[in-house]
Formats: C-alpha cells, sequence, structure tokens
C-alpha cells in the first residue's frame, strides 16, 4: 500500500495518435463495446480530442497528495487517470498542475471526482475529462498508489494502457490490444465511410445493414 | 407489440413552424404548463430551436433496431422522439443517422436516452436533445414500436403531436391543440412586449402584475 | 414568516469588486475552504465572473411570487440568491426578470431550481447559476422571505454577504469577514504567481511545496 | 384545466383482486412487459400486495388541495394515483388522509412525490408507495385535475385502470386490457409453477428454455 | 477554524422529551415547515422516535477525527449532528463509537454521510439517520471543529438546537424557539385529534378543513 | 468474447466461511480499505450476512441470458456476482433462479443492476444484494461472459475471489489474499474487543487511540 511504480510500459504514441484520430465512438466500436467510462465523466470544455498513455493514480477523498507524486512521474504523451477511495466532489486539479504538466508534455486528466479553474484550463488548452467541477480545497495528508491497476468510472485501467477521450467521453484500450484495435478503427473507419456516401444517397440502414428480413422474421407488423 | 404505424395524421408545417419561432418557455406558459419534459432532458450542443412533427419509437435497452425502421417513416418536418423500455444511457444515434435524417427534412432527435458523434452533429447542424452522452454501442436484437403513443421524459407523446425544442428543454403540443395553443403563444409574445417595456421603463413587477394588495392581504410585513 | 427585511448591511463595493476579481477558487482557498455551494450548482452559460451584495429569497416550490418582492429591493451591485422551502426544478426566473434586474444594476442570479430563457439571458448578459434550467411555469400563491438569513445549496447566505460566483461554482464570504479574505486573496495570488514562476521552470509540486520528507515519513515507497 | 370528472369507469373487482394475487412482476410479464412505474416507487414499509382502481390526482408541486378533492371521488376498491406537475419531494399524504381513505374502502397510494407518518400508516396497515419518504409539509392553494389521465413514475394512468402494487414495485393494466391480463397472468403462473417443479428437480433453464443451440449458434465459447 | 467549543447552552430534557413524544412531522407543522433535513436522510433500522440536544461536528471527507473529539463533549440527551465539508459516503460511525456514546447517555447520531455495522447498532438500540450505509473506512488526519453552527443537509444546526428524528427524517428546532414549538405541537395534536374523530365518522377533508367556497371561487369544475 | 471458463480456482471453503463470520465492515478494514463495492449496493431485505466464491457474469442490458449460462457453472459456496455492459435497472432475477440456486449450493446474487420478486426471495432465504429492485422483465437475445474479470460496482472481481456481503454492503477479498486477510480480520476483532471493554469502562477514543497529542500539534483550540 501506498506505492508508487517508476518504470511502467508505454504504448507505442504512433498508435496512441492513431487511436485520437479515430476518437473515441470508433474506438470503442471497433475493440467490441467494452471499455467506455461511465457517462457521467464529462469534458470541463467541448471541442477537444486526445489521446495518452494512462498514467494512474489513487487518492484519498479530498486530499490531491498523489498527484503531486504524479506528476513527477508523467511524461510526453501522457494522460493522467485519478480515481478516489471513496467518492468526492472535491476539485483536486486546477491551472497550476496543469502548468506542470504541459511543461512535462501531458496531454490530459481524467479524473472521477472534481476539477477547478475551468475558465485557465480552457485558456491553457488543457483538457480535463471529470465528474463534478468544484472549487472545494484539498488537502495533502493521506497516502495513495501511483501506477497501479485502478477502477476510474467502471473501468479497470493499468498503467501504459491508451485512454481516447474526446466529446463523445473516455474510452480505454488496454496496452497490449492497441495494434489491433488501431487496425479495426481503421477499418472500420472505411467501412462507415462507405455507408455515409450511401446515406447521402438516401439509402436506408434497413438496406445498407440488411435488416428488413430479420425484422419481419421477428414479428415485426407494418399497419 | 412490434408494430410500425405508416400513416399518421401530421400536424401542418405552418403550425409547427410558427410554434419553433415562440420557444418552448413561451409554448408551455401558452398551453397551461403541460407538456414539458422532464429537465434532464439537455441539448447535446447550445443555440438550437426547432420545432417538428413527432415520430414516436419505443427501443429496448442498448438496441437501436427501431430507430433504423423508424427513419423510413420520417419525413420533412419530422422530429423523432425516442425512449426506451427501460432505462438506459447508451449512445443509440450518431452521426450516420443524422445524415441518413438530414437527407429526408428531418429536424432533429429526442431520446430519453444516450447519443454520441456530438461534434459530428454540431458540425452536421442536427441538434439533439438527449438525457446522457455516451459511446455506448447498440444492438440490433430486439423489437419495439413506432408511432404508438409513448411516454418520453415523462410526458404523453403520439405520432404528429408537435414537439418544440430549445436550449430550455423540449416541449410537447397536441397535434389537435397546435392552433390554438399557437394563438396563445402569439398573444402573450405580444403581451410580454408590452411588459418588457414596462421593466424596461423601471417598473416593477409588483405594479405591473398588480401583487401589491394580494401580497398584503396574504399578510406579506415589511419591517 | 412571511417578511422582507428592507434595510439591509451590504459590503463595500470596493471589497466586492476586489473579490470578483479574484474568482471562486482563490476565494474559496483564501477563507479556509469554506462557503462554497454545493457542485450541483452550474452557470447557464459559460466565461462570467461576478460578485455582488446577496439579496436573499425564501419561496415556495414552482411559485415565485416572493422573487418579485425582491426586485424591488435589490438595488446596484446586488446578486439575488434564492432557496426554494422544498426541492424544485421549476423555471422561476426568465428574461423578464432579468430586464428588471439589469436595469437596477442587479450583477447576477444564484438560484437553487430552475432558470429559463437561457439564450435570452445570454444575450443580455444576466448570469445565472441554477441547479437545473427548465421552462416549467410558476404560481404566485404562496409568501416567503426576503432578506432573511437563507440555505442556499448547502450554505448558510445572510443579506448582506458577499456571492461570488463564475466557472468553478459559487463561493459566499461573510460581510464581515469580506476586508480580510481580500486581503489573503490577494496574498494567496501574489504566492501562486511566484509558484506558477516555478512550474513554468520545470520545478514540482513535490519541491515546491516541500513534501518529499513527509511522504517518506508516511511510508511511500518508490518500486 | 382544473376538473374533476365524477363518473368513471371502473375495473370490475374480482379481475383486480386476480391481479393481486399475481402480483407485480407475473402481470407486468403478463401483459407484455409495459406499465411498470419506474423503479424508484418504493413501498413504505414492506409486505403489502394490493390492486385497485385508479383514482388518478394531478397536483401542484407541494400542494395536497386535489387529494382531499380526489378523497371524495374514491370508493371501495380503489387506489389514490398521485402525480406533481412538477418534481416534489414534499409529504402530500399523512394518517389522517388514510382515516379517511380507509374508511371509503381505498386500499392504498401510489404518489410520485413524498409520504409521512411513516409509522402510523403502517400501524393503520394503510399502503403506500412513494418516490420519497418527508414530513414536508404542503399547502391549500393551487388547483389541479381529478381523474384525468396523468403520466406517473414514467407510466400513463387512466382513471379506473388497475393499478397492482408489491415489494416489487408498481403496474398499471389498462382497464379495457385486465380480463386478458389476468387470463395471461394465471396461464404465466401455470406455466411457472412447472418451471419450478423442474428447477426444484435440478434441472438447468438452459434446457427447461431450450437455449443451448441457440448460443451455440450466436457464438458462446466454453473453454 | 478548529476549534472545540466546550460549554454549550442546552434545551432543558423536558421539552426535548415533550419534542420526541410530538414526532418529526408534527413538530416541523408546528414550528411552521421549517427546519426539516433533506429527504435522504434516511433511518438505518426503522421504528425509532428520538429527541436530543445537537452536539456538531464539522468533519473532514472520509475523516472521523473530529467524532472522537465529540464524544467527550457529548452527555446524557444529546444527539450528535455531522457534516462533512464536502461530500463523502465513508462509514464514519459504527459499534464502538455507539458503545461509547451510549455509556454518555447519549440518544443517537444525525450525518450526513456514512456508517457502517449496521445490525450491530440496531442490536445495541442506537439509532442513526444517515445519507448512506457504507464500510468505507475513514482516517484520523484532519481537524474541524465542535459544537459551532454547520450546515447538516440543508439545515443550520447550532449546538443546543433540539433534533428530532424518526421514521418521517429529522427536524431541527431552534433552542430558543423550543418552548413555544412544543405548546404548538400539543395544540396541533388535540386539534389533529379532533379531526381525526371527524374523518372516522366520515366526515371530508373538503368539509373538515372549508375548502369547498374556496375550490369554486378558484375555478374547479365538477364534470 | 462471449466466452464462459468453466475451471475456474476457488477460494477454499473454510477460509471463505471465516470470512463470512467477520463481516464486511471488519474484512474491508483487515485488508487494508480496498474491495468496497459502491454504497448504492443494498440488501433487498435485511439480517443476512454471508460470503462464496464468485462465479463472474457479465450481461447485456435487460438481458439475463448468461445468468442462465452461469447457473450450470456455479456450485456449493459460490455467490453469483452480476454487471451489465451499460447501466439497467431491468429485474435480471427473481425467484426461480433463486430456486435452482439453492439447488446447487450457491448462496447469493450481487447484481449491479435490479432484482425482482422481493417477497418470494426472503421467503426462500435467498439473500441479494443489488442496485434497484424492479420488475422490468429481461430478454435473452445477446450473449456476454462467465467467469471473466469484470468490473461491478466499481470494484474489479475475479473468478473465485472471495464475495463478503451483509448489511454495511459488499467487500471482495481477492483469492491469494484471503489467507492473510482472515488473520487480520481475527487480529482486528481481537483488538476490538478489548477496545470495546475499554469503551464500556466509559474510556475515551481520544484516550484509547492516543489522540490528544496530535490533535494538538495539529492546532486543536478547546474553548
Amino acid at each position: 500500500m501506498a506505492i508508487v511504480v517508476q518504470n511502467i510500459e508505454r504504448t507505442p504514441l504512433e498508435l496512441v495518435d492513431g487511436l485520437a484520430r479515430s476518437g473515441v465512438s470508433t474506438v470503442h466500436e471497433a475493440q467490441g463495446r467494452v471499455g467506455l467510462m461511465q457517462s457521467f465523466m464529462r469534458p470541463i470544455y467541448p471541442g477537444e480530442r486526445v489521446a495518452g498513455n494512462a498514467v494512474t493514480v489513487s487518492v484519498a477523498p479530498a486530499d490531491n497528495t498523489m498527484i503531486h507524486v504524479a506528476v513527477e512521474q508523467a511524461r510526453d504523451g501522457d494522460i493522467l487517470v485519478v480515481a478516489p477511495t471513496s467518492p468526492s466532489d472535491a476539485g483536486y486539479f486546477g491551472e497550476l498542475f496543469a502548468t506542470a504538466l504541459i511543461g512535462r508534455g501531458v496531454r490530459g486528466l481524467i479524473i472521477e471526482a472534481g476539477c477547478r479553474d475551468i475558465r485557465e484550463l480552457q485558456e491553457l488548452g488543457f483538457p480535463v475529462w471529470s465528474r463534478y467541477v468544484s472549487s472545494q480545497g484539498t488537502v495533502k495528508e493521506t497516502l495513495g498508489d501511483v501506477n497501479v491497476p485502478i477502477v476510474c468510472a467502471g473501468v479497470l485501467v493499468s498503467p501504459g494502457d491508451v485512454i481516447v477521450a474526446d466529446d463523445d467521453g473516455v474510452c480505454v484500450v488496454k496496452r497490449l490490444a492497441a495494434n489491433d484495435v488501431l487496425a479495426a478503427a481503421l477499418a472500420r473507419e472505411e467501412k462507415e465511410a462507405k455507408n455515409r456516401a450511401r446515406f447521402l444517397a438516401g439509402d436506408l440502414g434497413l438496406d445498407v445493414y440488411g435488416m428488413r428480413e430479420k425484422l419481419a422474421a421477428k414479428g415485426l407488423k407494418y399497419v
């Protein structure tokens, strides 16, 4: 208990960046509809789409000690993922943290708790997905862990997993699956581009996806 | 069970468009403060104000089969209204659906569940009012109904009722009442314009609405 | 029961304006992390930062009688603070109220209930922090109080206390503490400016705040 | 607006009583999994199972005027169904109401709001299913309707529909469907009795419901 | 900050005990429908009805330090009232605390957070009203205050105020009002006894409370 | 995807039964305050205290297919742990399932969704901890997994982990830690017995836990 794992395996950034381009909804579908954080995780301002390697942080409620510890462990291409050991809406994170993290190349924060300095974070361009927005201050009393697997917003996150986040929410891709998921995401985008062309031409999903027979067989009646 | 009603009575579009101009709060007042969906129904991006004829869709949780069926039933001036048979935050709807619906002249979506592709929907200019935002994928396994009366976010919606939606929320106007409600809305706007002029001139609501005597009679004391 | 206190002590506007410049998160920290309203109080549109003297209003659920009464009591530099006697998401407040209040120099509204006319309020530049957005109409039947102490969103608010509100939330500063809190806020800003410079230079919070020894003493292990 | 419908069609009590014997979960299944109120409707004390004819009541938030009006309309075998026009957790109902209703043969109350005098209601044996328990007092200022269709906890309820309620929740059976639903419920009970015997004998649902082939066809793998 | 007020004024126990006999709903009505805690405060087991002098405790989230401090300040006839400085569902309180408090004559606990050892507390007969039930452990790191005014579940509680709690919820009576509120509660009980007799005899609230004319004047129509 | 792991390692039942005797709050403390499910997981009836080996089940929303599959995998001393792939309050489980599971020696169910037949389950003595109670029926259309690690109510559960559940909630003990945790739990009980004796004798936690000096050092003031 209360350990900091310093050397973690990370996912190569070319995979991470590819997943960012696909975005949350495509990646989530591409990996079989798993890994999505609960829908209460929302961006503090709209319009961002990022991906990064997870640096995981377990914190006590309303205590940001371990985020300070985690900053030192974070490096270029990382995203901090923070979960409290019991529910808290306190504002663990603000613009000073963001200033420090931007300097280290960190791309964002995922926190199942509160965040503050919303205006300043948007001005800095440091994206955060949080459960709450709150100014509530935190203390520095209780230890936690950095870079051990945690459950954040209903999803198991291991250090070095890829976090993808945008206006749709937050998705976690297992490190060892990142290569396959990226391939599947690209294939899905290609297929969707074809479908989009058909929809633009006026085709119906009932035909594009071949649903009519199945629906009739299940007993759907038109009256 | 599992039926699609193909020919529904719709409200004439000149009434629908008139109600759109008045907006949700005025229409809701004009029809006697009924028909408002619960306040958890929020626009996925701000700034839209639309109205349309309801095409109602009853769906299984996390199953978007019947939205595909409903697309075929939708036509110019419609709004899809979707309610799950038990609560779900899954992301039933995204940009491919919107692409198909825009081609058919559909004006928006009301869904007491989740929506995804937020950024893309805003770029397409296809407004959605939903309870949740979520990438969570859906399946195509279970039938439901199209164009039968449903309860969506606490309000009974029949096919062909008028849906009015803007940043304030979503309101339902019964098809046969649309004409009267529009007239009442216009009358209310006229009256509000007069009141606005008085407020701009510095008058108080206590006087504009003649409240002082009534308040005194009820026992209000100034100290 | 049902009284209106007409002459209240207010906080001098130079203190109020100073607190507005510091913003919610700084003020909340500066006064020892008290006085923050619950995190469900959110701005109806982003980007505002205001402060004002509290005019407190206790209202019945879905009844806006006493807001009309309170308008007459409000003056330049005030903020209305409204709490219902039992929970309500009704839309107590809209653009006509805002028109009247802008004319009196009132700077905003804090309401632990609903607000409507979101688009119009943004156009008027009248900021509101509310628990809900809703068109639901209200009646004028039941009395309440103006300018007596109330609990709003978990915080005791007395008339003449300073309300500070921005994208981070809403904070209440006791009238008699305003001078000291402003001084503490300015001191904090100065200290934060120095820390920001260190973070920009690449220093770590672990060193800036002298945490390393304490963490080791508590048993933190690096592996 | 503000009407009391005095003569409503009711469902014969032998059907009502038959549905009570089946209970909520069986009735809900028997009528095709519709009509179930949202799961936040809970009994104020456990162990009751009742059914009755709906007398519907639309009330203002925190205003119990119309329950007084509805009492006069209620008679032997009825259940009051109360929904506020906007959300309220106020305690609309207590032991004096129950005393009056017991004298009229009324069997219970369904209210999407609050109830009080829990201990006394249990002693009286008057069951209530509510969203909240609260002592919060109500006023008598605003009119509503009695015996018009309402939406309560997500379900459309018309006067004379059958309400079935027990520890599992609350279900609404349309008046004209009551006969068929009762038959289907009895058939379901018979079938469940046979299945229960098989389960007691150690059979598996996979075999009782013939699921193995379908699961294999869908691709389920045992490893 | 972080102070313990040792000598507080308490309400005489004969008043406290009188209020306990009336119960929450009667006391709440008798004092004008104020002072009721929010409806999420529920008893951990049913059937208790107590009153006591408030010993107030402000605690950090998931930190029970100050409850230990408060125990020493509590004496015969007291009730502990605990509120966290930011939301927490942690289990601050269990059977060892109850053992200590029972020995001091303390009558119960009100906590806007979590409680554990539910079974054991029921066996000990020590009643608790809490927002949550949870085993989540707490630390002893951060100071708070004892016997300063706090806001608990939406109500301002000062040390020595009377807490009344039963299955309906929790109500706070100001210390200096206790005598008058008790008199009003007894008067209300007497009046309710008369009304109860009338309801038992079959009278209607419409007549008992003289509502018919008022309803007709407001426009209620019987059809 | 969609696999059933048939041979899982289980924790020896003497360890499981020992953990049951300690109960949730003690076990949770003994293993360092980790592994506790979120506090919305509540027993459907009070008074049970059980432990068992986890058989994990991942289900689609409102689809109980995989619980049927899981029954076959369950054996004496097991507890089913069920989590939906997206939120659902549907009633996945009722008395027929319980009948089958009792016959196999299964000790209970943990489900982050809904349960029905509450009365019957209590009569059968089959304990369930669920997030919701609901009659809402489920379908048998979509596959899921049995005996793969899942996140249930915020906690990672692997097959063969020990589930401990009672009126305080639900706690998960890792299979390989069960022996150590049991030892720690027994040690804690012994220590608590000594502390209980001191509290019964009138000692204070401030002295039993040696807190006075630390509090003074942190700056606590008695006034």
